[in-house]
């Protein structure tokens, strides 16, 4: 409640039409919360001015204590951060002598770069070193800086749209607005369940006493998470925190009291016991192993792995028999057992995963209906087959296949 | 100039505090602007009936055509959406008796699937069909049906934030609406290049005449894609479009001129030349499969393919000689030409399609810098290898080479 407030306005009409699918207002979305704001708004907004010029209005009127804005820093003409900051600010936009020097400076390697004059490149790249009066140059990641405004009690940030420049950028802002300072971040109760529908999650909310909870529960491909925010020191809370958790634990196939993802848990586990992973996937295509490999250093525990989308290919690389296949067909318990040994021991790993399902729209057969999906964990003493039939259409199918994967990992491997 | 406006509003505190991605507002949007809508507001708002019923009503000052607000319509105390239209519109909530049978039968599907009693979740459930008066109840895909309320001059839509539900009852929204209508759609020219800089074709745009068309170019991964879009009648922006196409054509490495993801392009290709492809990747760990088997149908051309994460397993799936790895290390060259044709062979493909690389942030060493990629395609005639260095984080250097394996597949199987 004493939490301040952040809003983040996106620009980029690439952003709306369906070009670009946003991932800053995610990122800044969870730096900002994990830091203790209130995230009231995450806006999209095109690169058309009068729409820009009211959607700051009207954030600047809610009087966040923080207003990041995205994008629209470029050399291009759709590029309208400055000047409308500026403008709804009444800060006049004047050439800025420290931007200016950062720009030449990466003009200068761009230039390099692209066998192209300086001279020629500079004018139009000089367009990014124009600041809102009294606002403060970010040194840019990539080529454009960004700038810092103070308005009245807002802190402006304006930093480029570009994912990789903005979260480079993020830290220093961070540290030049110094925002850890006065804001206590409340406390945080974090359980998640795998294996409990949303209803279930929220029946046994209904009947705990929550009312001094901040409560919300979200459900994600098979995972239902609750989390209860509260004020520090609010000792009344704690306890209904306490005990929420407990009831929870009790009743529901807890998993985890903090946010690391799924595959975070895999990992921590698999370093732990010095184990290793194989995956053998059909329908994920190739999804388990990069979730697997989005972490840095996942190269500790993950070997490899094989996709195996052609039923020659199950046979060649995996050693699956064709006699099984052909008596159960691909997408089978026997089958997802087979490719998951297989995995395990041409890889010489001490798991092998493996996934076979009908992704659809295509491919249900009698019986074999489209989210129908075998999942295989072969360890160092048996080999576990569950069967799942997923919602949803074809990219739900594979997310959430990915998921269960990883959780019958970590119940095999925590075992 | 004419299109019809339409803003979007999407619930849910999970968006904004970083426990979710949005992918509504970029289906939303990219549905929307395809049937002519300019679309000008994607709001994220957290469940916070002040903060919705602000935004709310900002939204509806605009008087766009359409507002389409997804989440908020389940079963437990943050779902607001219904009471808080209900609330700015002046339609006070009522049970609505379609929207109650729907509820009753997507209940009895739940606690059949959950061995629960009927009579136990359907005082819960029952919540979800309570509806501001006036409006008129969609069926539900999952659970939860959706609304339609007219105000004023706007069509007020409320679906599901769950996103294969909301996409499953799109189409009966845009057909119920006849949205198609009165709407002209826009006449759009696309062109997309891939080898150029975004600053390289901001030049061409600026010395090419384009005041009668509204210009958009973007960039991601790699790829550069410029849209131009004019009134339908307008011939002297018509003949506008034509001159910059030709213009983008006679100077850049242009790929396509239509909205195909370039894995639609490769699948096209690949189709057409009864071709298949096998790929072999190291630092992706699986992207690129996962990449090619995002369409439905992949299997006609995507065979399978081996993540070689480990060395050992480059040699043992790959076949790829253990004196290579240890005369040029597993990120050069060489190596990427013999996986690719290790995949080729092993999966008799006719393309075998290689990434290795250090997507950092740690593995770089000296001269093998952190986004130092390698990409192999081997074909019937011959191996090509490519060297990249890509910036960024390990996430964009990962992106960055899907794309340009894509795009190296594209060229060999067109040539």
């Amino acid at each position: 409640m004493s939490r301040p407030a952040a809003a983040v306005l996106l620009t980029g009409s690439e952003l709306l039409d369906g070009r670009t699918r946003d991932r800053n207002g995610y990122y800044l979305g969870a730096s900002l919360s994990r830091r203790g704001f209130r995230v009231t708004h995450v806006v999209l907004c095109p690169d058309d001015p009068e729409v820009l010029r009211r959607d700051l209005a009207f954030l600047l009127d809610g009087r966040p204590a923080l207003l990041v804005v995205s994008g629209g820093l470029g050399t291009t003409h759709d590029d309208l951060t400055a000047a409308m900051v500026a403008d709804t600010t009444s800060h006049p936009l004047a050439a800025d002598p420290e931007a200016l020097r950062m720009v030449t400076e990466t003009t200068r390697r761009v230039a390099q770069r692209r066998g192209l004059a300086l001279d020629e490149l500079l004018p139009q790249m000089a367009r990014q070193a124009r600041l809102p009066r009294g606002g403060r140059a970010i040194a840019p990641a990539g080529v454009a800086p960004g700038f810092v405004l103070h308005h009245g009690t807002t802190a402006i940030v304006a930093l480029p749209g570009v994912p990789w420049e903005l979260e480079a950028m993020w830290p220093e802002v961070l540290a030049a607005l110094a925002v850890e300072a006065g804001v206590a971040p409340p406390c945080i109760l974090t359980v998640r369940l795998y294996g409990w529908g949303e209803v279930q999650v929220a029946a046994l909310l209904d009947s705990a006493a929550t009312d001094r909870l901040r409560l919300a529960i979200t459900a994600a491909s098979g995972e239902v998470t609750v989390v209860a925010g509260y004020d520090a020191g609010d000792r009344e809370a704690a306890a209904q925190a306490d005990a929420l958790a407990a009831a929870l634990r009790a009743a529901g196939p807890v998993f985890a009291t903090d946010d690391r993802r799924i595959e975070e848990i895999v990992a921590d586990i698999l370093r732990a016991g010095g184990a290793t992973v194989a995956v053998a996937e059909s329908c994920t295509g190739g999804l388990l192993g990069a979730r697997l490999t989005e972490l840095p250093g996942s190269s500790d525990y993950f070997l490899g792995g094989a996709l195996v989308y052609a039923d020659a290919v199950k046979r060649d690389l995996l050693g699956v028999p064709a006699a099984l296949l052909q008596a159960h067909g691909a997408v089978s318990e026997p089958v997802a057992g087979a490719m998951a040994e297989g995995a395990r021991t041409r890889l010489a790993a001490t798991y092998g995963l493996s996934v076979t399902g009908v992704a659809g729209p295509g491919g249900a057969t009698p019986g074999k209906p489209v989210g129908l999906v075998f999942i295989g964990c072969a360890g160092p003493g048996k080999t576990v087959v569950r069967r799942y039939e997923f919602p949803g259409d074809r990219p739900t199918v594979r997310a959430w296949s990915v998921v269960a994967a990883l959780h019958l990992l970590r119940r095999t491997a925590a075992a």
